[in-house]
């Protein structure tokens, strides 16, 4: 989620977010080096993370993206398969999934 | 852009939003059923843009999604080439094509 709605945080909370999420930091060495206490890092990481999901509530993005990629994956594996049994059907079956996603995006 | 950021406006601008700019009712009409003035309403739809605008700026998600239709679009028109003609190196091209979004999402 912090991959599409990350930039709605300050730069302050996007800075201690990425140290201890993305780089897995521990709390106690974001608090020394940013000066506050763990408490404070543990806060902003909840506080963070209640954003994200409210925004991820709001506008169902992620959702979405995640909807598109497996049918994506799914085009994929039927050529994939298709290559190998030249099963026409299965040339169907991905047209039929590039016009679900065009129609959902 | 509404679609994709609109649930972050409030009740009010959503109503006002979506008479004015999806339902194309007037300034007018809508100033009078709402009760509040013309550039009222003017203004309200300025700030409804701006808003969405810079979601969109820190956000990029309607710039990438539109990416990612147009390559599905691509996969699309190729199969249907590849269906007339049987030239395999449009197979590839439609693989190529959904590892490139597997990867953009």
């Amino acid at each position: 989620m912090y991959d599409f709605y990350g930039e709605l945080l300050t730069e302050h909370q996007k800075q201690i977010y990425e140290e201890v999420v993305l780089n897995d930091y521990s709390f106690t060495e974001v608090a020394e080096e940013q000066g506050i206490s763990r408490q404070g890092v543990h806060d902003l990481i909840k506080r963070c993370n209640k954003i994200l999901e409210e925004y991820e509530e709001k506008l169902k993005l992620v959702e979405k993206f995640i909807g598109t990629k497996e049918l994506v994956g799914e085009i994929d594996r039927l050529l994939a398969e298709y290559r190998t049994d030249r099963d026409e059907g299965k040339l169907l079956e991905v047209e039929r999934i590039t016009e679900e996603i065009l129609q959902k995006l």
